[in-house]
């Protein structure tokens, strides 16, 4: 087989830890990448760590150094273990069913990645070794979330990091695709606990799911942008379920469907609101760097106007965060203000479609429907695709299924 | 500092999965590392897995693949893992105490082995990142039991590696000594449950300790094995108690200590009898080798004088082998024979010392004692340094008691 031969028939197959937390599924993968290896697909699979085990490694570190534990190299050791296992398994199961199999880690599937542990990103992938076990015709199983930095120390790649494992293994590859096989069916056009008229999407763009990665599939961003960057189509789908999932790509021939895709909702979200700040350059950096700093993610960042030479500086961000971020601001010496006011019990909802773009007549609809149902908004932020309102959470529901309702998502694209 | 003043420093400390079950214990152990490095030691130290993990992980195995796996490769992949663990977590709980260490597995440490999976032999340490840390002032954490293969595939070394690690790491870093530690406090003259007048020892040779490498240290006969052959003392003690424990070594200085050392005692003992062979050359190798192919250890071996061109061949092995051992002697095609006898229930008892070399006195003694305790012989076999008799299970307790006694192995040497 050439080289071009190879990568027209590679496809790259990611299994979360919900599809790996036991024997039986373990199995039954095993079984269904069997079936696939027979019609000559060649298959590359990513496997994530055992259903929760890698909480469990976090708890074995907290509990072992007393919540003390600030060695984020030796954290990315424990945990690369999880992967390690579920991988070694995997590739005995296909062994001893007659499917010649080989696990590899991130050191020997030639993972590079930079130094950041904890949330080291991918810089390169060395395909030798990975391309040799397919020329001998054997599934190559791969534990995800993991690379070695030019040290040669083990790096993970972050929470969901085995999503972008895979995509860049796809692309590293030139696979033909990149599937994720996760415990739900695919993206839907909202959350479905929330709105049961909630519909699969057959097909979207890199963009919107960008947009609405929190939903459903809670793929990592990522891993979606990789993708986007490099044109690799991603299929998600559930692990044990036969219905067809949904197609993620660069967006042809989707002229004809709904403009909107769907509602992406995020909870647990707190605002923090600085009132009264001098406006001048730097004062955003100056207030979001010590953040930062610490690992913080902003979300949301809205800045009003200057009024009399003061302004005031909202973001959000996740409630967890909440009070080192005020103490954080509070002790900055940059930035002089006024008063600090912060608020929690918000989400997020997000109005997400490539159809809106340059069409304010949405943004006016969506608004007007919030209101009739007596929603109060408390943010807004937008973009090209998207429009997003922080709301109280006791309105996310009544928002949802107005919003889903009025703008056909109930009905097939 | 250079080379040989570091070697000169270097202390290589092992700690069994035993002493590593909990995290109390590995914070025990921090403890203890830290007192010892401020004395200005520079440690080495190669950890085991974490209690009974590595059992687990073998049950894993077999209950994902139904008890076929056919893997050892990937078993290594598996079974590495759980050194991994410990290493990761000892090393964050000396950072989280404000002692730096870094973790390393058998790839980062630069253990080659050969590929034979599941009992790899080390064929040569690259000592230049474990030396690289300790000129950083670092505490080295090495995972025990595994190294890595030419092809950059994972090895382990089989049950009791991590002694092994151990002591072939000193032997690579010319360090000043291997210290072993586990749950028990030393060598004993016998096994304690067996006798409670047995006696720990201070120091013992290499030799002797190989032939009592069964009794209480249960420690790995290829450790000592190396160790001696490189003249590598190794200090074996218990984690948690602060007595003293057994200098093994390489044996000047020990004239005028008692000729006798020890009593060394193995249970679950079966025996194998091929009566009735045709006497020729290749007799023994032809019953043997589908056993060893097969990976039974095959222990005593005694074959009788022929007798009319007829000889009977026995040997010991473990009971659980034994059903799998008659089976395959009955289907060799090698070597005629008359009949199988088995037998099970034994145990050998061995007597060990340099001083008894060359001085039939001390079989004729040892014989004449089990003979008034009316303990009947099954088999006997001898080294240089040793007597071992294959007797009943139920005979073991008076045996050695009597045995014990007799040779003054209660009085202080």
């Amino acid at each position: 087989m050439g080289r071009k031969d190879i990568s027209e028939r590679i496809i790259v197959q990611k299994y979360g830890g919900s599809s790996l937390s036991n024997s039986d599924k373990i199995q039954k993968i095993a079984q269904s990448i069997i079936k696939k290896k027979n019609t000559g697909d060649l298959l590359v699979i990513v496997v994530s760590a055992m259903g929760n085990s890698t909480d469990e490694l976090v708890k074995l570190a907290n509990v072992v150094t007393g919540n003390k534990s600030s060695s984020p190299r030796e954290m990315d050791v424990l945990l690369s273990t999880g992967e390690l296992v579920s991988s070694a398994l995997m590739s005995m199961v296909l062994n001893s069913n007659n499917c010649a199999a080989v696990s590899l880690n991130g050191i020997q599937a030639g993972i590079h990645t930079d130094l950041t542990h904890g949330s080291a990103r991918i810089s390169n992938i060395k395909t030798d070794r990975i391309i040799s076990e397919i020329k001998k015709d054997k599934v190559v199983i791969i534990a995800g979330f993991q690379g070695f930095s030019e040290g040669g120390d083990i790096t993970t790649l972050g929470r969901g990091g085995s999503d972008t494992s895979a995509v860049a293994l796809a692309i590293a590859l030139r696979a033909k695709r990149c599937e994720i096989y996760t415990d739900v069916e695919g993206i839907y056009t909202t959350d479905p606990r929330l709105e049961n008229s909630a519909r699969k999407i057959k097909e979207i763009n890199f963009n919107e799911m960008l947009e609405m990665a929190s939903l459903g599939a809670k793929m990592n961003p990522r891993s979606i942008e990789l993708a986007s960057l490099n044109n690799m189509p991603i299929y998600v789908s559930s692990t044990f379920s036969e219905s067809d999932g949904t197609l993620i790509h660069g967006g042809k021939n989707m002229e004809d469907i709904n403009p909107i895709t769907g509602i992406a909702v995020e909870h647990n979200v707190s605002k923090v609101s600085v009132i009264g700040i001098e406006d001048k350059p730097g004062v955003a950096a100056g207030l979001l760097k010590p953040l930062s700093d610490q690992g913080i993610s902003v979300d949301v960042i809205v800045q009003n106007s200057s009024v009399n030479g003061n302004t005031d500086f909202t973001f959000t961000i996740s409630e967890s965060d909440l009070n080192k971020a005020t103490e954080l601001i509070k002790t900055q010496k940059t930035v002089i203000f006024n008063k600090i006011v912060t608020g929690v019990g918000l989400s997020k909802v997000s109005l997400v479609g490539t159809g809106m773009q340059n069409s304010p007549g949405y943004a006016a609809k969506m608004f007007k429907i919030l209101s009739n149902e007596n929603v109060n908004i408390d943010m807004i932020t937008t973009s090209e695709i998207r429009i997003t309102v922080i709301i109280k959470s006791s309105f996310v529901e009544v928002a949802v299924k107005n919003l889903h309702k009025a703008f056909d998502l109930d009905k097939l694209n």
